[in-house]
């Protein structure tokens, strides 16, 4: 999962007739896939399902994808990958900083439509050790460097000691949050993710 | 997921036979169960499955159990309610404490004849509400109850602040843990369950 606020910012550039046909295609392809993905799960989605719901023949998808699994983290990683250049916000407050993503990543995963994919493609890679390693690869392993490299400004700056090891502190951060939503442990709260913060900044912080 | 070292203590008691054939029968059950699951995952598991391998008939099972999930839900915590009720060492130093039994855990959870039945239903928890709201009840809360007691504890003796949410604590202490291992996002090795305790910990601390 990413752990980043996905905003799905229009592009604005022009482009030619068939280049902007090729484009409505790909969006609408993507949307089906996520759409599909939520209401049946992975191992039931087929690329004919998706062609389908597109409205587009499945020879358009088989020319672009080699698999489902492709289509999807290209569906997940189009809306996102904008989010994670752009990386977190740097107010100078870390903890501030780190809340207010964390709270507008708790709202999406508490709204189904939003979640609902992401869930089942974490499921099936819970258990396809080959679809997993690409999920990490492309979707959770460059959300969570967005976090690395936030903290790492962060220990450069003088507000988390030179002897932590940044990456254990931000799965520390992010993974209690991944755990609750995947395996329904408990509630993603604005009240949680403060309190996460809260502690976990506590053990970050330069001993004087 | 228990995140607490399983040991699979015999009992001496002396029982009648009839008793002592149920007890063999209900464990030859509950190593088909688990050894099964690990194969075929969690979908393809059935009681007809399970029955043959354990050399039983299939309404044996029926007359202890009302499903598939019930025996594997009983097969996990017949071998782990016991360490539950010991709960965690306490020689008086908690980091020693959580390393020594995370590192163990670490060692279970990098055994594939040991994780695969706990990854299949964990993997199928993800996309059956039901199912992982009895596997959160039944296993992985009780697992996270011991480490909440543990630190209560060391709260009470004055080694954790008094201000510190114990529940949250855990988590960040658990969580990247339990996610390592289930979306396989890093190595469960000795030197990162190091870490993991010595930065929780130094979070936990009370302020001077």
């Amino acid at each position: 999962m990413a752990h980043t606020s996905a905003s799905s910012a229009g592009s604005g550039a022009k482009a030619p007739d068939s280049s902007r046909r090729s484009e409505r295609s790909r969006q609408a392809i993507f949307d089906a896939a996520l759409a599909l993905v939520g209401e049946v799960g992975y191992d039931k989605l087929t690329i004919e399902g998706i062609a389908s719901r597109a409205g587009v023949g499945k020879q358009t998808i088989y020319r672009w994808w080699p698999s489902k699994a492709a289509v999807l983290l290209d569906a997940f990683t189009a809306g996102i990958d904008e989010d994670y250049e752009k990386g977190l916000p740097d107010t100078g407050d870390l903890a501030a900083d780190l809340k207010t993503v964390l709270r507008a990543t708790a709202d999406e995963f508490n709204d189904h439509a939003f979640q609902a994919p992401y869930r089942a493609l974490a499921a099936a890679g819970a258990n396809d050790e080959e679809l997993s390693r690409t999920f990490v690869a492309r979707l959770m392993e460059p959300g969570t460097q967005v976090y690395v490299n936030r903290l790492r400004r962060a220990q450069e700056a003088g507000e988390v000691a030179a002897d932590i090891d940044v990456r254990v502190a931000v799965e520390m951060l992010l993974s209690p949050f991944s755990q609750r939503w995947l395996m329904r442990t408990g509630e993603l709260t604005h009240a949680f993710v403060d309190t996460l913060v809260d502690q976990a900044l506590r053990g970050l912080r330069p001993r004087d």
